[in-house]
């Protein structure tokens, strides 16, 4: 158990640990030699010099790339906020582990090792219009086995969620650390209609209303607003942390997990990229938020993990070129005049 | 000889090939019946649909990839518009034999075949403000060099170029043929400086006066501001179109080369999608025009079709998805209550 409270928690995302300088500026240095006008591969470089940051390598690797997608249910599902009956939470995990869905073919091309991580499924959080979402030990737990997930041997780490009604979830996180009401971060998840929309709503300010003396602790509101799902994928983001390994964000709902934490240090994120920006009413705004730049913005909107697997293909061409290009020298091609 | 006359492009541009509606039809019903919520994978659905309307296939395939680039050397080089001396083009050429360039490595990256047709690299065109570019014949010559060079089994054809100076030939046909000025369309290309870009304006600006009486008829201007390596870039267009192959355009250069041509048709860009938008200035400003979405928007700037080949994982992304998934029935999940 490396969180046995909610300080030690807090202490670790104080204190974090550095990415590598000598790693980056030789990848930098690296980039500049190579048959390319300075900066032509654009955001490939920057990817580059990220990933050999973390990696501690001048020249990074993408051998072995974990997909973690954690699956929670929501006692705001009985809101109605959802398009869809809670029971797909638990057939979609059947389905990931048969190979059906996006993500299972998303890994294959990528070449990457998917994990899927059921969190109590049949035993939801409260409905967080009624009590706390989840208990202080519950939280706990949830970060806890989100960080046992990540593997000490990886190159890149890829996150992502599949929950029932957690963009509801994910748009309280969000009203509740940024502020602007639910109605500037409630979106249509799934496909609600209208009515679905306005339920939503309503839900995340009763939330608010009743957990407004706890709004000022970002921890305290991951746990009472918060999901299982979410706290792991936090769990796993701290643990790569830990270990130095770069991840990928996928949508709405895992940025929003993570968000509670970058609020007690936004340099706490700076191991992690966005994969892409999601369709999901409130996700540009929350990465304007948390400075992050997306790679992709294809409308997607599936979650589990599809964005931010889809996006990792763009560190496969920013790796193949800064690991395989010849330099100048190399190729005897004149440098500019 | 596929073309003998412009009026024979003239006539094959205004009545091209189309798409096979029925795949088209069967591709997106198949998307509604995949273990997501309708339209949650966002342009990969569109992407595929797209892939199996030109494929013919509802289930579409990229077994095999071409990429071809086209390399020119342009007499407008001679009024000292790119960072770069001339001689990079063929030092650049013999950098893809080796396999040291970026375009490489994505290719390999794709599982892609990348074939480098140099277009009479020691006869640059001539300085347009002195002269037009090319007369008839050396245009003619260079689309049907690029229509030769497409196979007739191809999956996805990809484009791209090598030509010092020939974002500034991009710009003069972009400016000659949507107006706005030079200004409006020059950038930086490789990196030249502020008397480098004002150089670049000049030269447009001097050829646009001295070609004034063509402006009218666009495929007149495709020869007399335009390039080698661009007609072959838009032959090999028009060659895909007739044998009905999806085609990912690069950057600005690339989309200029087909300017032109579609500004006989602007249907003739159905087959096209394109890859990405370039920071080269005008690249933004002609998708725009063309009403074409780019994929990806990364900063790039290399061409070489190292945009577009990026941008080709995605639709491996597409395709893998629209593939591989399970239907609801088949994988037993719920649909939207």
């Amino acid at each position: 158990m490396p969180f046995e409270t909610l300080d030690e928690i807090r202490a670790f995302c104080r204190d974090p640990s550095h990415g590598n300088a000598q790693a980056a500026e030789a990848a930098a240095a690296r980039q500049d030699t190579l048959t390319k006008p300075p900066g032509s591969l654009g955001r490939l470089e920057e990817l580059a010099v990220w990933l050999a940051t973390w990696q501690g390598r001048a020249v990074p690797r993408l051998d072995r790339i974990k997909i973690a997608v954690f699956a929670g249910n929501h006692g705001i599902a009985a809101r109605r906020v959802s398009a869809f009956p809670q029971e797909v939470t638990h057939q979609m995990v059947a389905n990931f582990a048969a190979g059906g869905a996006a993500i299972n073919q998303l890994a294959k091309l990528l070449g990457a090792d998917l994990h899927v991580t059921p969190l109590t499924l049949d035993r939801p959080t409260s409905d967080f219009t009624r009590a706390p979402a989840m208990g202080e030990a519950d939280f706990l737990a949830a970060v806890n086995a989100g960080w046992a997930s990540v593997p000490l041997a990886c190159d890149l780490l890829i996150i992502g969620e599949m929950g029932i009604a957690n963009t509801t979830t994910a748009a309280a996180l969000c009203a509740a650390l940024l502020g602007g009401g639910a109605a500037r971060w409630v979106g249509r998840g799934t496909g609600v209609d209208d009515d679905g929309l306005a339920r939503k709503r309503a839900a995340i300010d009763a939330g608010l209303e009743r957990h407004r003396a706890q709004l000022n602790d970002p921890l305290a509101v991951a746990a009472v607003l918060g999901g299982f799902e979410l706290a792991a994928m936090a769990g796993a983001v701290l643990a790569a942390r830990a270990q130095r390994i770069p991840v990928l964000l996928d949508g709405f709902v895992s940025t929003a997990a993570i968000l509670p934490f970058a609020k007690l240090n936004p340099e706490l994120l700076a191991h992690c990229r966005a994969g892409h920006v999601s369709a999901e009413a409130g996700h540009r705004q929350l990465l304007a938020d948390l400075r992050l730049e997306p790679l992709l913005d294809l409308g997607m909107r599936l979650g589990e993990a599809s964005g931010a697997a889809t996006a990792a293909l763009l560190l496969r061409a920013a790796v193949a070129c800064h690991a395989g290009m010849a330099t100048f020298a190399e190729a005897g091609v004149s440098d500019a005049g």
